[in-house]
């Protein structure tokens, strides 16, 4: 048998026997020759066989022959096949300039001839049948930019000594706060959370004197929202490390990161993104811009429009805003926002002692928040007042307080949603499309 | 300020002024001279501080250097702080061979003095503390090791092409089977199951074409089991891939594969694992030795050994006798028993034509079995009468069907659970150890 070619390999061959594997994506079915486009995991290619129809005046023919267009005619879009041939360089056939002369072909499964989708079905249809879906180009780019971006992210965090961590997703008690929580029974008479984030255990891992740590994985909020940027199970992109002055230091590494990362998405799929996205993977330069969030607010209002939230924050049209006037005056997809007042961030952010406002950000991408980040309290007692003034019981704390009495160091960190920043590096509408199963309220299956 | 210097720079540093910030490990409180070991997470260095005690006639005394004194003698095992001081290297210093005169001291968090737990604590009190087990420069280690080997596996799998996924850990219906399975209420009236591995989607991934995929994540099984190698949530390293002949191709995949991860770990860590574990991290020739099931059991049964089980399969003992068989016979760490009847295989597994036996293997380290592969069935008519056959109802199913009713490639891949191999790699006695926080039936904090 001859060994497998990949599609995106062809070329570079010489003319000879190949054969190839892949998927029928359409046949053409002419009388007197037949064309087959085969898609695999690198490309499409087309196969093609002069066609041998039973003779009109019944004379015999070549029963090989006859079978083999039968067999090509009977093809459904979606079989999957090898196909051995004779490679031929041909500059007028469009696709990749080579075809491949059909000597055989084996069908690994054959497809049910009724294709359930088509790429313009809605949403909620493709995601029916998300497998199929997912044998379209541009969604295969998707997954292949989302593995050179996470290989980026962990190269540089590799690169600069930083801890690989696995933390639970079965936790006794809330990560976060006690809404959006998924609860489980465990072993009878236990009750589990699934971890809204690892935030308590990254902090772990400062307390433990790993000094730099990463991880990348699932995250459960029972949100019942239908927003394009919400799902029930999330890709958690999340970094902490000590020692650090201010959450100035978590941005840093933060925004070098990001630019590391888009360089590598930029460099290997930049030119197929704007071919099949139609958008630009634009690097980032650093430092991103800055702005406090009081600042944003006045220029927000300054633009005419007046946030209606009443807790200070901005809200989604707030951070188109501040992104429009970010794009505009320093030509930049990228800004963290700064100093939120503790009124509207997590009991564990760390408070300037001088302005009394928490030394954490958001960073907005192209005007969507993709990240929080910020300086942990790791000063236990204060760490305590800053919950009882939340209306927590520090009791209900106790195991995530324990980790700050035996020593800690100053530390903060950042959590990032990675189908967000997919999303809006490929231009896109949902997080939906470029998750590879979506979770949501309605959502199990498949 | 002075920049932080991580210890494991100090050597290469010339004599002068720095700081380094990490935890107290002990403090010696001579009557003239005061000596502390900092930890952090390169090293362990040696502050000294000629000490000003009170004098005895009630003399004046520099109030500084007083102050110093007593800090330092009042100083917490576990503390975390900031020390400034001289540089000076003195070979006569077994720690390193420097030493810092001290200037200053900034303590970031005071510990509690009573320290719950010391390294020779039992398992359990060391878990219920393991943000202080971790400390310990051993436990250190293990993940540092553990980041180098799964950076190594991705990167292998990076340079040849797999992309990336993460499947959903919230499903419908069980992903394995419908034992030791965890369900979950989900927004009212649905039941949610947490993944027992990522066995239906890694599949799919394969009918959508993708070619090479793999994952690094959680997979939870309600396993109510207390052993060495049992957790109810553990990390699960899979791969999948498309167009193989037979398992024998995801085999070789997999020994490439840790036999270049092996190799980063000897490379890296390899000297510090001999020190601190007191084995040699050994770099696996390949191939791997392959026996079948039968062979196995017959090679046991010559040893003296009888597996009672009824089932066919090896038992722990068993898998031990075959490792000891290997090692004496091929001088071999792993080995790979294939074969197995496909009474003690999942329904999906593929089944040889001439021999009716899956085509499947588990894999042994050190006689523990780390993996199990296979090539997977992929023509739905077969899969519905192997579902069948072991009494599963097709229609519960029907998600996971529907991916091959629609064309599919011929596939197959393996999981590898991350503890089990660092605890063999280390010659640790339990998955325990070498988990960042071990989840069992009765182990659900910290």
């Amino acid at each position: 048998m001859t060994e497998r070619t990949l599609v995106s390999q062809l070329h570079a061959r010489e003319d000879g026997l190949v054969s190839v594997s892949g998927w029928v994506e359409t046949v053409r079915d002419q009388k007197k020759v037949q064309f087959v486009i085969l898609r695999d995991e690198t490309g499409a290619v087309q196969l093609v066989n002069p066609a041998t129809r039973p003779a009109e005046d019944g004379s015999e023919q070549d029963v090989a022959a006859l079978a083999m267009t039968e067999t090509i005619s009977g093809l459904a879009t979606g079989t999957f096949l090898t196909a051995h041939g004779a490679l031929k360089h041909d500059e007028r056939v469009k696709l990749g300039g080579v075809e491949i002369k059909l000597h055989s072909l084996e069908i690994a499964a054959a497809a049910n001839p009724e294709t359930p989708i088509a790429a313009d079905s809605s949403p909620e249809k493709r995601m029916d049948w998300r497998f199929l879906d997912l044998r379209q180009r541009r969604n295969n780019l998707i997954f292949r930019v989302q593995t050179t971006f996470e290989h980026a992210l962990r190269t540089y965090w590799i690169e600069r000594d930083y801890i690989e961590v696995h933390s639970p997703k079965l936790m006794a008690s809330p990560s976060e706060s006690n809404a959006e929580l998924f609860a489980l029974e465990y072993f009878g008479d236990q009750t589990a959370y699934l971890a809204q984030s690892p935030q308590f255990f990254k902090q772990m891992a400062q307390v433990s004197g790993f000094g730099k740590i990463f991880e990348i994985a699932p995250a459960f909020r029972a949100d019942p929202s239908f927003t394009s940027r919400h799902a029930t199970e999330f890709t958690s992109i999340d970094a902490e490390i000590s020692w650090i002055d201010s959450h100035e230091d978590v941005a840093r590494m933060q925004e070098e990161l990001l630019q590391f990362a888009f360089q590598a998405v930029a460099d290997k799929h930049g030119a197929e993104v704007q071919e099949l996205f139609g958008v630009e993977v634009q690097v980032p330069a650093i430092p991103f811009p800055r702005i406090p969030l009081a600042e944003a607010l006045e220029i927000v209002k300054s633009r005419g429009y007046e946030v209606p939230r009443t807790d200070g924050d901005l809200d989604p049209e707030g951070e188109r805003q501040i992104a429009a006037y970010v794009r505009e005056t320093y030509g930049h997809q990228f800004v963290f926002i700064t100093d939120y007042h503790p009124g509207i961030r997590a009991f564990y952010h760390m408070r300037d002692e001088e302005t009394g406002l928490t030394k954490s950000y958001d960073l907005l991408f192209n005007g969507v928040e993709i990240t929080t980040g910020a300086q942990r309290e790791h000063r236990v007692d204060v760490l305590i007042e800053q919950a009882k003034e939340k209306g927590l019981d520090p009791e209900h704390l106790n195991f995530y307080l324990d980790f700050f009495r035996f020593g800690a160091p100053p530390h903060g960190g950042f959590g990032m949603g990675l189908a967000r920043v997919l999303m809006l590096m490929l231009g896109e509408s949902s997080i939906r499309e470029v998750t590879y199963l979506f979770r949501g309220p309605t959502r199990l299956a498949p």
